[in-house]
């Protein structure tokens, strides 16, 4: 019986290669992985494997809503902020630590009907908090029937 | 022996009537979805189908812990900044974007011995951004053993 | 054939004696536990019980961004602010808690070939934001094949 059990678990990785400090839509993506593991009912869970790049989960529609969260992540995390005793990577780089740490390196999405289960108006996005571009390895596992 | 196997996810969805800025609780409603599905051991992911509302869990003791946290909230994203580029839908819509990327749309429980394991003093609650009520829809999805 | 299928979701819990507001490392509990389930694939959760102190994944290499971090910590939720209604537990406390909100008291975090699926610089930690020692309790879930 043991071997006619199919696994629940489920995982793929993916790579972005960001333009440096913005946001990338990686709804599609992980819409595609989650169709292809056959799942019905369950959760997909999405992981940087970074500390300087965050997932943002909020609206599709206004790119200007993007824009303003950019506005006030500097206000969150300055760059360059004179009181950092980490900079040896650039002014930019306690900041990104820091917008990283209040956004979130990872998620977990519903799956519904063999598909992520979003608002209409919920898109998931890679937040790159790093001035330059940068190559981001993210993991997706999906679990459920 | 497929089709004697138990499911091992299980999912809900139920709708919150906020009445405007503020929190409420949900952790009934989310401890009787789990209770329902039988599981003794797992997850419980509550999910929020918007992006100007969040979840929070914290103190369920003194209501003022809320308060000031409604307080904060404020400076971390002042509703109406000048700043702002996305207006058209209010001085609070933007504020209420960003106030749910800080706190998160998603929050996963860990489920023991058939309920919901939290902490003495741990509440969820349904934080609502927006200044005016909204109709909220939340997915429950359990899974586990 | 139900009595031979394994179960999917493991679970256990350990306790963190703080030393007061800061840091403490438990990538390596955690890993314990997610070997000792055997789970090959799937997401371990981590849960704090309580709503004073969080989970902070952040760069393992050099100790001066968490010490930043706690810089900044400082500034989202200064310590006995004047506009702060909860107060009886001293000016550290409603701080606490509103720090606990922006860092969040759960992580999920995937499991690859037996093991924490981490990036090179990621560590776990538990963060303390209450000014004197506590007894910390953590429920670690395993879900997987």
């Amino acid at each position: 019986a043991r071997a006619e059990r199919r696994s629940m678990a489920h995982q793929d990785e993916f790579v972005v290669e960001t333009r440096g400090r913005g946001t990338q839509d990686i709804t599609p993506e992980v819409a595609r992985i989650v169709r292809a593991t056959g799942v019905r009912c369950g959760l997909a869970h999405v992981f940087v494997l970074h500390t300087s790049a965050s997932l943002l989960l909020t609206e599709n529609a206004d790119p200007d809503v993007r824009r303003d969260l950019e506005t006030l992540a500097r206000r969150w995390a300055p760059d360059g902020d004179p009181d950092y005793r980490h900079r040896d990577e650039g002014a930019d780089d306690m900041a990104a630590h820091a917008r990283s740490a209040l956004t979130g390196s990872a998620l977990s999405l519903p799956i519904r009907d063999g598909a992520l289960r979003l608002g209409t108006w919920q898109g998931l996005y890679l937040w790159e908090h790093r001035g330059t571009p940068h190559r981001r390895r993210l993991v997706v596992t999906v679990l459920g029937d």
